[in-house]
């Protein structure tokens, strides 16, 4: 693949900002530094407090209306720098909630002693992502000191709980529309393309996932002295997932399907020129094909199909050699990634039904449902987030029209009515969520050049 | 149930032998109290030689041509008292070693302390099965005791690893057929009927036990990121199992049933006496219902049809709530019970071509491979049988064409073509395997008059 690099006309006003952020760039590494040394582990709430104050305090020095607003979970800082009429506002999400950093011996420096070493910072969060919402911040920062006064408004929203599935997000949405409301969300966090491109994702796939439960007798029993009389529930689960999905890869839950949508030429036309090599992923995986059902291109698969997944089966006798028992009791766990035009709760109540009419006996429990989100690869804002990417990064992105994992894009999307724009500062190399996390220091410099043009080319959109 | 309690004309010869047993019942309880304080663990060797050799002298006292046969794993003990002609000759076959006496604290007495409490002697292998081939051997002693002869020829082989799958046995008759050569076995292993009624099985199921290895990529992936696009081993050996056997039970693999014998009208109606009640085994397994096929009997499911057991299913994520993983290997372990015309190395090759035309991925590994075994129900030797334990236990014999669960029966019948009868001596809940092994003093007694009552009834049979 050939990245494209090319130089974009920035204009004066940008330029200057720019000269600001490289005149700047040892002091603003020394602040991420800083940053990085506040632990705020989300899964034991360790420093997750004094790090939103941190943020709150940040943010009110440079002018924002700004607050850590307690939850029911970990609290959530928002803040507001709302002063020009007749220009977009745009909202800034982000986490500062980082992963545990076990396994603690696997790291070369410790995980909150961040630490230089050929242009990388490492520590816990470095990529995963105090680096990528620090960026925007420095961005608005930099345009303040340079011009006083920023070109749009901008409405800043961090959560402390997206390592733990974001429980306390939609309902703080929900409870504060009028809060959060703006014309665009743009989102840093993620990685760039290995190529090093930039990529902007217009959307993701919901999940539906769920676990069944099969019983039969009320003890295991002697496969000689029982088989054939009692029900075996794995041959039970068995047959059930076989009407789920067929050999032939097409999922088989009634009303699954209902209301998917197909993508739009456009859609399919962008997936198209992404770089998603069969070849490479075959080899890079160490396999002899690709899942069925086979006439699908690799973006097809990963954008435009929900899929069914086993996550895992556990029943009976995993030990070597034989052992002729029969279960009385059998589990699978399973999700399904949603498209467009697919809701997550409808989904299980279709699973619900399905398994009720073919395996009556079988218990279903929830255990996950986000919808998934969509922004229009045509949105009136996309040229300009793409052109800011461009601008800041000096590489054209890569366009996703959809991201095959999922995030809970659906609040900003679904409940906000907004386009949602997910853009990764990170090296695609930054180890989140494992040992020797690490952002690049030119990926942080860059991302603040990108926040920078973001709201430069918001402000010349009017 | 009505057990038939009954009254059988005793003739001179037996009468006199069953007064000597009773005349000697406490120095009989007392020899089976010296022979359960030896030891004679399979599975550690612990004690085993010992135990060999004392059988060996025991019955060279009795005027057997008897001796302990190293083989490649513990010693094979064979005796034999041959000296008439024109009469028949029985191989009582019985086996030595003993299961592991673990948990050592559920014991209420020590395993290898024999105690008597209640009518029962408490002792690791008090029923599985030193007091029933002991029995045996009282019953060959107290007919030469009384009658200074026997009335038949009379073989005996105990062997000592059938609690660890009896691995020389069959190596061990290939090798000795004219030594081992008679005109029928008769086993005394396993428990009497629930009711008390003894029992006399004419055969076992086979099995064909083996695992299911499916892989795919070379390690497990996000199933957002790589759903859709990597295979999943969990749904290629859920569609693999889903061709072996339907939603009705029904066994689909390609040339499963060729060879299976439908049993004989005498058989089935044999079988349909026996005390095989539905609502009572549901009830007390919990179940709502049977296995599919639901229009057979339970002594059809359990002796005229093979199965196919899932015993085991393995793979991916079994921990509390949602991980998306997709895993890149699953395990399968199964075992097939198998009926009268049926080969288990042969459904093993069936099986395997199944697998390589469905899922050729899927590696196949045999596990176990034991045919089953047959004795006509009209065998020459029946009615002495059934009559010797009617005489000797004073109780109708339920009579089983077929055990469910599988035993090295074909050794026997296969390899020796001789009919083999199984018929046990100890109580239902003789607790084999379990802590606080025992068996009832009565039915132990009752055990030597079986066997004197064999022994007379063969000599009058010219």
């Amino acid at each position: 693949m050939n990245p494209k690099v090319s130089q974009i006309a920035v204009g004066a006003e940008l330029s200057k900002v720019f000269a600001h952020i490289d005149a700047n760039k040892d002091q603003f590494v020394s602040r991420l530094l800083d940053y990085l040394r506040h632990p705020s582990i989300s899964s034991d709430k360790s420093g997750i407090g004094e790090v939103a104050e941190l943020l709150a305090s940040m943010l009110s020095r440079l002018g924002f209306e700004a607050r850590a607003i307690a939850t029911s979970g970990h609290p959530m800082v928002a803040a507001r720098w709302e002063r020009e009429r007749g220009v977009p506002t745009v909202l800034l999400y982000g986490h500062y909630d980082v992963m545990p950093p076990d396994p603690l011996e696997a790291w070369i420096s410790p995980p909150f002693e961040p630490t230089i070493r050929e242009g990388r910072i490492y520590a816990r969060g470095a990529g995963d992502s105090k680096s990528q919402h620090l960026a925007q911040i420095l961005a608005v920062e930099s345009y303040l000191a340079v011009h006083g006064r920023l070109p749009c408004n901008v409405l800043i929203l961090l959560e402390g709980e997206e390592e733990i599935g974001s429980p306390s997000l939609a309902g703080f949405i929900q409870a504060n529309r009028d809060l959060l409301k703006a014309d665009l969300v743009v989102t840093a966090d993620g990685s760039l393309h290995e190529s090093g491109r930039p990529v902007i994702k217009y959307g993701v796939r919901g999940i539906a996932g769920f676990e069944l439960r099969a019983r039969a007798a009320n003890r295991d029993v002697h496969s000689g002295l029982f088989g054939g009389v009692v029900p075996n529930p794995i041959w039970t689960l068995v047959h059930l997932l076989a009407t789920m999905k067929n050999a032939n890869g097409e999922i088989t839950i009634d009303g699954f399907h209902d209301g998917v949508l197909a993508p739009s030429d456009l859609e399919r036309a962008i997936a198209a020129e992404l770089p998603l090599d069969a070849a490479d992923l075959k080899q890079s995986l160490g396999l002899a094909r690709l899942d069925n059902p086979v006439d699908r291109t690799v973006a097809d698969r990963l954008m435009f199909h929900p899929t069914l997944t086993i996550n895992g089966f556990h029943s009976g006798y995993g030990g070597p050699g034989l052992k002729t028992v029969l279960p009385h009791e059998a589990f699978v766990k399973c999700d399904a990634r949603l498209v467009d035009g697919q809701d997550s709760d409808d989904v299980l109540t279709k699973i619900e039904a399905h398994v009720k009419k073919y395996a009556p006996d079988v218990e279903l429990v929830r255990l996950e449902s986000t919808p998934p989100s969509k922004t229009p690869i045509d949105s009136p804002f996309s040229a300009i987030v793409q052109q800011a990417v461009h601008t800041g990064q000096g590489l054209e992105p890569l366009i996703y029209p959809k991201a095959s994992g999922t995030l809970p894009d659906y609040v900003f999307t679904q409940i906000l009515g907004m386009p949602s724009f997910v853009t990764p500062y990170a090296n695609f190399d930054q180890a989140n969520h494992a040992p020797n996390e690490n952002i690049q220091i030119d990926c942080f410099l860059k991302g603040i050049r990108t926040g920078a043009a973001l709201l430069n080319g918001l402000g010349k959109s009017v």
